[in-house]
Order: C-alpha cells, then structure tokens, then sequence
C-alpha cells in the first residue's frame, strides 16, 4: 500500500480537496499528518485552534484516505521555548540550543515533559476515536540532529538519578568504573557530573552510562506519549518514524511502546553520510548503494511483530545532503518495490507537494510547487497500478541468515575506537554485504534475541555479552561467526579481567593476548586453506590450542572455530568474507548464487524478487521460473519478480 | 598617478621630512594617513593630541603631497572599549570577540555611533579644509576579518527593528518566511532573533534577511561618517578601501555614499584564499592569476562614475596568507601598469616602510625596516618614470560585454549551496576568464544597471531577479546568457511558485522542473551544434518547448534560446563556456582573439595593453602597431602598450 | 637498570607481594608509585589516608626495590574541584576545562597554590627519609592536555604581573611590543588581556610573552614542590617525567629545579602525532622512526649533568594515538638498548599491569589483566637478562656535533609561521636525522651552552640571538651551519632593524633582503660547488658581498660562509642537508658512514651500537671488530654491540 506525507498548513485551504482526490487517484491510501503543526494548533499559551484541522480530516477522509496523526512534540513553538527557555537542549560547550530549527527540547526538562503531557492529551483526546484516523506516529525522527545527547543542569539531575539507581551506591560507582584511575573517585552521586568538557578524555565507563542514561530516557519519552494515546485512541496502531543508520539511541529498547516501526528511507543523502570510500560515493550517487535501505527494511521487520513501514521515502532530490543529485529515472519505483519485497506493509512518501519555502524548500515532494507531478510522482503512479494488479503479497518468511546488531556496540566503538577509523556502521555494513552478495535474505536481529532456526549468524562486533545474548548463542544450531572486539567488554566497560573474548569463552576457547589498530596504507596477509586476504584497520593476537582457520604471517591464529562457533579476530573486507561465508552456508546447505554488486535478490514467500542497481541490463541466471513483473532481462534501474514454475 | 600609505606614527619623527622627500622623488603624488591612529588623536577619553598630526601634514604639504586621511574607526583604543564594552561584535558562539587586533566594533552599537559621531566630527572639522587634504577614506576595509555578522543584543534589537519596517506585521513575516514550517510561527517581532546556535539549519529566508540588515547596516554607518565629512570638509572625495573577492555586503548600497571606490588589491594573497585547484595555486603562486586584480578594476570602475582607486597595492611579500612568496621579478610594475590599463586614477602602495613591529611585521613596504628600498620599492620607481613618459592616459570606455555581479547571490549560494561546493565565486570568475581569454574588454555591472550598448551581457548566477532588473533584460538589445540557479528565488528566499527562473520565463519559456548538484567525480555529457563538454557541480532538468542549444545524454535540454537571450541550466567550466561566448561575440561582431591562459589584452581608448602573467615570452600577433612602452615580444612577467598605427 | 611504573591502588592489596617479587624477579630494580592517588591519599578534606601506601612501600622495599614516589598534583580529587573551582584552568574559549581527566588546574591559581605546598608538603614530610624511597618525580607529564596555556582572571592577573615586571612601564611595553600599530597601546598594565579571543590575529609579541609568561609560571610551579621536598627529604634525587616532541613550555628553564631529567617514551604514538608525511608514517607503524627515540635521550641527557631516564617507557600498544598497533617483536628491546646507549641510567616501563578499567584500558603494561606477561613483558626479562651479562656501562662522551633546540623557536613559528607548513619540529628533525645517517653522534643543546670541543654545530632555527647565544657562537672553533630565520627576531618578537639575521651579522655578513614561504608544489633549484637540491617552504633573498655557497636560479646566493660560520637562507630536504653536513664533517676530520634510513650508530665509551629499524637485515660493514651483543648481520628489529678489537 501507498502513503503520504502532507501538511494542509502548508497550503490553502482551497487546495486541499484537490490534493486529496489526486492523493486518491494515484492510489495514495495513507496520509500523515500534524506532526509540525503545533504553532496552528496552539497559537498562543493555552488557545488551541482545531478548525483548520477538523477540516483537512474530513477532508481527507471523504476520500477514503486513512490518516496517521503525528504528535507535534518535534517543533514547539517560540511562545512555548520563550515561557520556559529550560526546555532548551544543551551543547557539548554548555550552551542552550536555540529555537529557529526542530527538536529543541530535552526530555530531561521536567517542564517539557508537562508540556508534552498536555498537548499531547488533547490531541489524542480530540482525534483518537475519530473513524479516519487509524494510526499514530510519535514526535518525528527521534534523535535527529544530535539531539540524544544534552548536557543541561537537568540531563546531569536525570543522569545522576539514573545512576544511583544503577549503582546504589558512590562506592559501587567507583568500583564499576575504575575511578580509582586518575584520582576520579567520587564521594557521593551528587558529585557526578555529566562526562563533557574535561581537560582531556573522560572515563569510557561514564560515557558509556551517559549514552545509555540518555537513550533510556528518550524510549521513556516516547512510552510516555504512547501511553497518553493508547488510553485516548484504542485500536489504533502507535510507530514511530526512525532514521536509517542511525545509531545514537537503543531502537529496540524505544520500539518496545510501540506497535511496530517505521522508518525514513533516503537513500540517495546516505550515500555522501555513510562512510563510503569516494570512489563508492560516486559510483552509487544516483541510485544508492544497493544494500543500504535493504538494511533497514530487515532491521526494522524484525523489531516488532515483522510489521514495518516506510514513513517518508525520497521521492526526488533532497536538500541535506552535501551533494543532492535526482535519483536515476525509475529508481523511485525501485526503492518502493525493494521495500515490499522486504516485507513493508505500507510506503509512504515524504511529501506531497514541494512547499517552496523554509528549510525544506529545494526536498522534492511528489508534486511540484506549481502543482504537477515530479519525475518521482509520475513513477509513483506506475507504482500504484503495480500493486493493482499484483494483489496481495505473500507474508515474509524467516530467513536462514541473521546478522546482529547492537546500539552498545556502536556507542562503544565511538567512545573508545581505538583506531580513528574503526567504524561500526562500516563492519556491519560489510558483513551484511557479502551475506547479500550470495543471494541469501538476511534478518537483522537483536542481541540476546533468540536465533532458533537460523543456518549462519553473523555477529561483526559484540563487545558486551550479557547473559541473554550468550543465552541465544548457546541455544543455536546456527553456525555463528563472531567479529573483532566482541566480548571485549564488560557491561560497565571494563577489558574482561579473563581478557576478550570474555564469556565467550566458554564457546570458542581463545584469548585476545593483544590488539593493533592499523593506520590506512597498513594491511596484514592472512591465510587460510579455504580462504585468503588481507587484514586492515584491526588484527588481534589470539592465544588459543584450537587449530587455525587463518594465520597472520607468523603463524599465529587469526580466526578459530570451535564446534559451531567462530572467532574472527581481524578486520577483513568484504570479498573476503564472502569467501567465508559462501563455505559455512555450503556446508549448512543454502541455496546461494554470487551476484554482481549491483544485483541483489529478495524473497517474499513464493515470490523471488531481482533488483538491478546498476547501469547495464542483467540477466536472470535461472530458469524454469514466471515472471510477475518484468522478464529475464532486468534494464538498468528496473526489477523482475517471478515465481518458480 | 602613485600614491602610498603612511604611518607617521610608526617612525621616529625626525625620519618624516626624509621620507616626505623620497616619496615625492620617486614620483609619489598621494599619501593616506590617519586610519589606524585613534590611540594617538585621543590617548585617553577626551584628551586629543593633534600636534603631531598637524606636523606630519606640514611635512607631507610641503613636499607637495596630497592628503587623503583616513577616519580612525577600525581601531578603537583599549580605554574606549574598557570605557564601553558592548562596541564589541559577538561572535556565532554569543561571545564578545574581543580587543587586540581591529575591527572590534557592532555598527549596531548604540554608544559606538555616538563615538564614531565624535572622533569623525573631531578629525573632520580640525583637517577638513587643510588645503594638503584632498579627501577621505572612511573606516577601513569594511566587513574585513568577518565582521558583517555580529550577534549580539543590539543586533538582534537592530534586525527587528529592520524586519519590523520591512514586513510591517508578525503575519506578514511569517507568510513571507514560510514560518509555518517546523511551528516557526512568531506572535510578535519581539519573538525574533538571529538566526544562530539553533538545533539544526535556519530558516534561509531569515538567514537572507539578517544578511540584508548586516549589510544594510554597514551602509548607514558609512553615510553617517560621510555626512559629518561633507559638513566639515567641502570639495573634498571621500572613499573608501574595499577588498578584493569580498561579498559578505552590497558595495553598491555602501558605495551611495561615496564619490568613488578605491580598493585594496593584494594578488598573491588571493591565490591562496581563492577556492582555485591546488595545481593553479602552483602555477600563479608569485603572479597571481591574470584575472584576480584586473575583475576587481573592472567592478570598482563602475560602481561610482567610472572612477577609482587602488588605495593599497601589494608591494611584495606579505604576512596573512597562508603562504606568502615574494612577487616574481616584475609583477609589482606589472600590476600597477594592468590597474592603469583598466582606469584606475591612482595606485597607492601599502605601505611606505614595513614596520618591524607588530602583527603585520613581515608584510613589505617601498622601503624595509633598515630604510633601504625593497624590491618593489625600486620596480615602484621605474613606474613613476614610466608614467612620466607616457603622460595622461585617454579615457577608459564602456566595454562591449558586460557581467553581472550580485552580492545576494553570493549570500544565497552560500546559505543554500545545496551542493557543498557550488561556490558563487568560483562560478563568476569562470565566467569572467572565459571572456577574457577572447581578448575583450568587460564591464561588470550591478543587477538592475542599464545594459544599453553592450552586445553581450553575461549573467551567472542571479536567483532573485527584480522588477528592476528584468527591465533591464528586456530594454538592451545585447545577448544575455543566465547561468544556473537564475530566477531561482523570489525577494524572499522562496522557489517561485511558476519555478525557476521566476520572471525570466517572460524572456525565456523555460521551467527548471527538477535540480541535481553533482558531486566532484560526478560528470555528465553535454552536446550541442556549436560547442560540446560536461557539466559538473550543478546540473538542472528544463521543461520547455524551445528548441535545445545543449542536450543531456538522455535528450532533455541544459541550455535553450530565446530570441536575444539563452538560459544555461548547468555548471559548465571555462573552455566549454569559452566555445559559447566566442559563437556569441563573433555573431554581434565583436573582435576578439583566443589568448593563452596566462596572456590578457586590455583597451584604454586608443591605447591597448598586453600583460604577460606566464613565464614565457609572448609575441604580440597585431601587425600595423605602434609601441608606447615594450615591444612584439612580450617577455615573461612584462607588458607591452601600443596604439594603432 | 630497569624499572616500572606501579599503581598499588589500582590493585587487590593480596596481589601486592607477589607483584613485588615477579618484579624483582625479572630484573626490575626501581618502581615509580603514587602520582595518581591523590583520592586515595586524601579522600576528604583534611582526612589523610597513608596507612595503604605504608604497607604498599614495605611490600616493594621488603623486595630490595627502590622507590621513586610522585607528587599527586597532577589528578586533583573532584572535592578539591568542588570546593575550589577556580583552580581550573581556562580554554581559548573563556570557558573552564572541568574535572573527569587529569590536569584540571592552573599554576595561576592561588589557592592551587595553597593545596600545592599542602598536598606535597604532607607527602614528602611523611616519606621524605625512609630508606626505600631514594628519589621523586614532581606532578606528571607538566604542559600535557595542552594545558600550559590557560586565559582565565588569575592567569590574566599573573600575566599583567608578570608584564610590570619585565616592562616597568606601559610606555616601554607599547614601545617594545609596537603597541601603536592599529591604536593597541594601553595606559597602564591593567589594561592589558591575555592574546586570545580577538577579532582577528593579536600581537605576536604579546602572544610570545603570553608563552613565556606561562612557561615561567609552570618552573615556578615545579620549583616550588622542588623546594619543599629537598626541605623533607634528602639525598634524594628530583625529576620529572617529560613528554617527548613536546615544545610548549621552556624545558631547560624547568629543569633547572631538577636533579635530573627524565622523558616518557612512546615511540609508536609519536608516529601519528609528529607530522610525518602519511608514506613515512606507514613505513614506520610498528618500529618507530629511528630518530625520534635517540633524539629525545640526546636532548634529556644533556639538559642536566649528562643523566636521564626513561621514567615511562612503551611496553606494547597504547590507547591514545590515532592508530595503536602493536611493537614489532624485538622493538621493546630495541627501544630499551638504545636508551641505553645514548646514555639512560634507567628505564622505567610504563606500566606493570594493563588495568582493564578507565581511560587507559586499552595501554598494554608489562601483564596483562590476567596477570600473565605481555608480549613487551617478555622482551623486558630478556634485556634484564642481557643487561646482566654486559655489566656497567662506560660514560657517555660528549658528541662531536652539535644541535641547538630553542623551545621560543618552537613558539615564534607556531605564532608566526609565515607559511602554513612552517614547523620547527619538522625542520628540527631532518637536521638531526641528515646528521644521524651520516653515523655520527649528536649532543642537543640549549641556546647559549658553551659549544666548545664540537667539531660541527647546526642551529636549524633560532630566531633570538641573545648576547649569550652569540657569545657562545664566537666562542667555539666549530664551523656552525645557522638554518632560515635564524637571528630573525628580537627578543620582543621584532624584525631586528638592521635585518635578519641581526646579530648574527657580526660572524656573517649577510642581510635577509626579503623572504618567501613557498606553498607545497613550488620548489626552487639551488646550486652549489658541492651540493645540489630544491628549497621548499621557504625562501630568504639574502644581500651579501661573501661568495655563494648555494645560489638561487637567478644566481643570488641562498647560502654563505664566513670564516667558520655558514648562513642557509632556505629550508632544505634532508638528502640535501647530509650533502653539506658531510662536506663539513669531512673538513673537521669526524668519522661518518652514510647509513641506510632504517639503521643508526650511537656509541658509548669503547662501545657501539647499531640498531636495525628496518625488516631487512644489516651487515656490519666494520672490519676488526669484537661483538658484545649480537654479530655482524644484524637481524630485523634487532642489534649488536661491539667494541673495536
């Protein structure tokens, strides 16, 4: 199904009947909006203003659109942070983070917090049992534009709190984090400040409780808004609108007030935010890499109930990335099917109709200021006749692959890299990756959750391993292989005292004697008898009696196995990982094809969908089989899907 | 005529009568004097000292020198600021930028004009009608080391006040500013402040208009001082020193006041700080760039009555840029000659003797500290004789291109370059060398200014076009090519509702339906009858049903004509644009001859000049000619001028 | 003799004997306590805590190790903090650097001052004389975390201070600093404010007595713990533990309250920090570059009566550097004999056991947290192995070359650089390193040492010549080589009146006419009689009737000699330089070998040394010789000792 965003305060009035019979036309069947109206819908302190958005409902909903309504805690306006400048989120350098953008507010603020109650009250009240209004999303984009972290005389009260209540006791604090190092004890928690601004580094230890603290007060947040709504609003979902390769709050921990996630797909701004090496940039500028919305599309699934939606999905150019090209022509259908083909209920394009002013104005929407269709909005009408005649997907089934991934991991390996560019984002996206350049579905899972059923489990980087995630690992028949750094920590980030890999000891006997980060221009041979290649950025010296799968050039262990398990204790690239997992998925018997880097293949049930990311048609390797969409030869840009004859 | 800048204040006083003396034998005419003294004209609050002043001025006078004195604001004296502290600008950050260079001053300061009020009254009426005195330079490089934008709470006072004039009401505001976007809406103006320090991007049109009211300020200050000038002063000129590649305000707005410009033309420095390649950096390292000094001539001759002045002109090595070699062999003379060719009345050299002290101690003089002349100082001499040769120079004319230069678009660009290297300047002087390497004269000209007489008139950026400017398109019968993101803004900030190019559709029937910027490795094909090559940077999808000049690879067009005028969608670089303009001049008839890069020809009247900025000699390929100074073989870092024969 | 860096605190009081003996056992003979414990000493105000650090001193004692016990002041407790904030010190920004790391303190501090003399006056009282401490190290790592230069009131307080005293009068600072340049003169030394925060660049002679101001402040500091702890205890030995490649205070002022100095060896970091080309910094991620070690022993050896330490020697991988790799097998050994060979009495390992817990987690020690030797740690029981066998080391002679290090060189081209890549440590190092390749042994120098018995004195940079410089130049028979902008200032950071290289001139008779910093990709040919090359960064135009050692293209002479001293006008690379040095060297009858860049010679008494960078081997090519240590070919990372049969 298709959605949209749209925001009637944007236009007149005298549009909005057009808009949504258009809306329709085109096989638009959500619309969300109000999640930046709270100027319109409370003027002034206390005078709300509900008529204009009576409207746009009725509106909207005579024309059988479904509407999710978003609470406005994203944007409060200048009357509100002017009443109460405390709201204020605070900088690394101790200054307030003024009014004129979003997201201007801490939820530490025991005064934004009454604020949020109340307006979110009554908008739930208002509108929670209107027929039209099927759905909720909470604030918008939690997190974004750094605003996890604020350093105000709140958040350092909020962390304090959140710390006795984790420690108990100053002595136990002291303890866990080694602050006997550098004289760093404390006498009380009254004494804990929040860890910014010293001379040089902070303890890892404190950054680490701070990151958490924060992130667990925002999944409190949103859990507030939920539960106002769900008393207000039965029977109607509750999501929230993450952002992709995002890592600075716990998703897991936040969705679990939620129903099920949703999330913003831009592909083409990732590519100049992630990492990518330049010539990888320019390689994938208009059409994206090929597995970077897959990523999301598996990771979001699995979060809750395997729902998902796609909230806002680029329709067009953008306007906050660094560079900002118009995606190939047809790669807006591409996205959309490549997120079906992973399992999204519902896509959702963000927005309707370029508003041409404001921050926002040079973000294509699926209009044009002067009311056409954009290049992007033509697509999406081919889209909608698509699904017409497909009908129903088939349910998305487990797949034989997992990969696991940890918000901890990512805090960790930013709070202390070790070497500058050990980037999280980078190790997993390479494992993921070569997973999917084998031709296999992959599930993105959490740590600790339960890995059952699964053939292979890639685990890039797991410092801390609690109870539960060794749990799960104990309890699968899955081959796992585990990457550099995991069980390099324990949960108050300490080096294990038995060394890294910690608990995991206790499934693959080998100790970390000793860890080199390696500048760019330095690589180590690796060899192996079924796989050989270099070592970059991260090789560690294991001590271990097990026999060795790859050897650095002194002969000692790069990588062991001990039953199902393995320890990689390098960094290495993704054509060799492949390498690797292509033999552990052959000896666990799954079906694999090794396809082109621009080539990925999905499954939804019956259905095996091909998406050619590249410039040059492809090829369908295999025979005997219907297309649904499309035929053998996948152009450029464009998809085939089929079923096996 | 020669002038230079002098510091009596820096020397002991029984050295002025020699210097007075060696500055008029070598052939100085001009001295400036006065603008940084005020801890001399007023040691302590209220307590003048003009004896040494009137000195100094005797001493000059009575070698025949004239005068231009300067007002004393870019430097207020520590007492003045510890006297009053809110003079200081504040910085992004909210923090006073303090005392201990220049410059330490908000023109929103109430106290600060007051005592500008004072100090230039004082200076005025003490030397306004000393008959050595033949004019003024007001303050001193305005907007230099940054300060335009000052965020303190008499600027955000002085930006309300502006916006409270400009848009008369909140309501107003906030339809123009788009506010209802992200809950910006403001009750009041009162709710307003500087668009800084907010979570994330700013809206642009607030952005834009704090620009404006920056700028606008800046130009109030400048007529304040002016206006005590002409009281106290009659028939005198009054400039000021403005700075190469500077655009953080409107010269034109600042210029009202004045009777002409004068600008300070350092070409070495500008290698560095110009976003040219590292190779090109290389290459003019001690030349500079053929096109640096003479566009700057170009544009200050026009702003006031085709006069102007080179009020401080690099005499060798200087200390702010981030290298700073000495000027090859000839190049002083050399830019001297090339500022003369362009009209300029005087060049005046910064700075007779380089002071040993201090934090310009290793920038050069005419003289070196040990009084000795400097290299340049002795190339400065053979000037004064050439000059004396040649006589008064005819009258510069009206050039048969011009270009248009916009201060707003450079604000623009720079708040929303929506490719991060999308660069105003760097597209200006593309355009600019792509004309003069055809061996024409150009013109460049404000937004708005009469275009009667050229035959081509080259546009490259100019996102908001006005009634008056658009007049002017229409009215002149020359071919107008516009660059990319032409008529792309409305007055404010907003993307026109009809789309860019805004109004210039009534010229051109085109709509920009769709924007790409192109990040560096990113280049696409453009082919056309006349001319073929890439773009980069910038890359614009037009709607039109004009026939295309150049087409995408996919057929679509990237630059189209319309009876005189063309619109170019796309960024395209100097040999390509080249191809373009020599299919234009050589339709209107305009002579011209393609020069190597590093060869610029330049008319004044009858007289035509060739610089030599490479380091090879050139040989001039007119037959028929008469030398005035050099000869057919232009040799390395050399000119030559001849007329006619 | 070895020693090691000890944290009894960090440890479980059962593990303390056991430590003691494992110490003793693998040859460790002194253990360095205490520096950190502050918290542990005094966990309250007033409330003192030594009955740990008694027993911990009994335990090491009762192993015959010998104690050298560290002032705690360099980790204030967050008490202390809480009840004194002033004593933080203040950043650029005017904001306070807070608690949570070490160092949180300036020496300008009063009541800092007062928690000084108490803390150490309270420790030295009670451990001054008991039998096993037999020495102290004062505060750690002085200037660390960038913490020399603080601007808060009692900094800017002691500064103006610090000013009268030097100036006596305002009058004589604006004089001396060039105060009347842009009206920065002041009426009184209140008026005065540290150099920071300005609108644009401050005076670089404020700037510069800024630095001295500071860096005096800092021996002041020292001086005092000095005093009270030879009041408490004597015949114990006072040192402090200097950071390698560090510039920002004066490290021979410091040294003058000190027995003896010591230096904290980390050669891997170094190869991120110092400013390597990134092609070096690959060839030497896990070796080190052969002069940065030897360079720094040669510098600590000489400040005070030819002793010195290692107080922290690299034992593995470390946590700070961009990149932390592991040591090539073989290099902890290596480090540790070359220390020895340049003359340490002591090598102290930095530190006994990894603590799994807090910032330097990740910083190898000789264990691991598990108890077990580290990799270092075995190399460590080797070289104590080793030093058994060699028994006392003959003296250390004095070198026959010279080099002179002035830390106000390092601050006037920090302040002043000219050219962007103008770095003093950079031009330091390829003097010394063209000097090392050439086999010979290098003594570093103070500005002002008597130079007499050196066959060859390089002077890479000094911009101040003071009386006792120059007196010292005069003095010695060596031929001295003066690098560019030697003699280039006065003392108050001034261009000399009469030209660089000012006093200078009185041995050589050349005035620098003009200077050039040359951006990266411009060189300049040099020829001479006896060498040939490029200058880049920078340039000197030099006026002289002496012939021309090296002359310009334009046949102006770049480099010239006067009796027995040369003037080098220009920076040089370092093949260039070992062709002048080895001219000289060849003149003044010293034996040299070229040696390959990965091995370096050093001798001590009868013995040499030769230490082996690289990963190829090396074959000894000296005849008659008789092996101490290792054999003619000298493995990888290994070396050989022998004296001449």
């Amino acid at each position: 199904m298709l959605g949209v965003c749209y925001y009637p305060e944007h236009w007149n009035e005298e549009w909005w009947p057009e808009d949504a019979r258009q809306m329709r036309e085109i096989g638009i069947r959500y619309v969300r909006i109000g999640e930046f109206a709270w100027s319109r819908m409370e003027p002034e302190q206390g005078r709300y203003d509900w008529d204009w958005l009576d409207r746009a409902i009725e509106i909207l909903a005579a024309e059988g659109l479904k509407i999710v309504l978003g609470t406005p805690t994203a944007a409060a306006p200048k009357w509100l942070v002017d009443l109460y400048p405390d709201v204020l989120p605070v900088g690394e350098d101790g200054k307030a983070r003024l009014f004129g953008s979003r997201r201007h507010y801490t939820p530490a603020s025991e005064q934004w917090l009454s604020e949020t109650r109340r307006i979110v009250e009554v908008v739930a009240a208002r509108y929670g049992r209107h027929p039209a209004v099927v759905g909720w999303q909470i604030d918008n984009e939690f997190g974004g534009d750094d605003t996890v972290l604020s350093y105000g005389p709140e958040d350092a009260a909020g962390f304090r709190n959140w710390l006795s209540q984790r420690y108990q006791s100053p002595q136990r604090l002291n303890e866990d984090w080694g602050n006997v190092f550098w004289s760093m004890e404390v006498n009380s928690f009254d004494e804990v400040i929040p860890p910014v601004g010293a001379v040089s580094e902070t303890n890892p230890a404190a950054r680490l409780d701070f990151w958490r603290y924060a992130s667990d007060s925002l999944a409190e947040y949103c859990a507030l808004q939920a539960a106002i709504i769900r008393k207000h609003s039965p029977d109607r979902f509750i999501t929230h609108n993450f952002m992709g390769f995002f890592h600075n709050f716990d998703h897991f921990k936040l969705a679990e007030s939620l129903d099920f996630c949703s999330w913003d797909s831009y592909p083409l701004g990732k590519v100049e935010h992630f990492p990518l090496p330049e010539a990888e940039r320019v390689r994938w500028y208009n059409t994206s890499h090929p597995d970077f919305s897959a990523f999301h599309h598996d990771l979001y699934r699995g979060i809750r109930n395997d729902r998902f939606w796609i909230m806002e999905q680029q329709p067009g150019p953008v306007n906050w990335a660094h560079w900002n090209p118009a995606p190939a022509n047809g790669m807006v259908r591409l996205w959309t099917w490549e997120a079906f083909a992973h399992g999204a209920e519902v896509v959702s394009y963000f927005r309707w109709r370029q508003l041409p002013y404001a921050q926002e104005q040079m973000h294509a929407g699926l209009q044009r200021p002067d009311r056409q269709p954009s290049p992007g909005g033509l697509e999406v009408a081919q889209v909608a006749r698509e699904i017409e005649v497909m009908g129903d997907l088939p349910p998305v089934e487990r797949a034989e692959v997992a990969i696991v991934l940890d918000y901890e991991a990512s805090w960790i390996t930013r709070i202390q890299p070790q070497g500058d560019d050990f980037n999280y984002k980078l190790l997993l996206h390479a494992w993921y990756e070569a997973a999917r350049r084998l031709g296999v579905d992959v599930d993105v899972v959490a740590p600790g959750q339960s890995l059952a059923g699964y053939k292979l489990v890639l685990v890039p980087c797991l410092p801390i391993i609690d109870d539960r995630s060794l749990a799960a690992f104990k309890a699968t028949t899955a081959h796992i292989i585990f990457g550099p750094r995991t069980g390099s920590k324990t949960t108050s980030h300490a080096v294990p005292w038995e060394l890294p890999p910690g608990a995991l000891q206790s499934l693959v006997s080998v100790k970390v004697s000793e860890v080199s980060s390696l500048r760019p221009g330095v690589s180590l041979s690796l060899t192996g008898s079924k796989a050989s290649g270099v070592a970059t950025h991260w090789a560690e010296r294991l001590e271990t009696d097990l026999p060795a799968d790859l050897t650095y050039e002194d002969g000692s262990a790069a990588m062991v196995t001990q039953r199902n398990c393995s320890y990689l204790g390098a960094w290495i690239d993704g054509d060799f990982l492949r390498q690797i997992f292509a033999d552990y998925l052959k000896a666990e018997g799954v079906a694999m094809i090794e396809l082109p880097d621009h080539i990925r293949l999905r499954k939804r049930g019956a259905l095996t969908f091909a998406f050619n990311y590249g410039p040059m048609p492809w090829t369908v390797p295999f025979g005997g089989i219907l297309f649904q969409i499309g035929n053998e030869v996948v152009g450029p840009h464009d998809f085939a899907c089929w079923v096996d004859g």
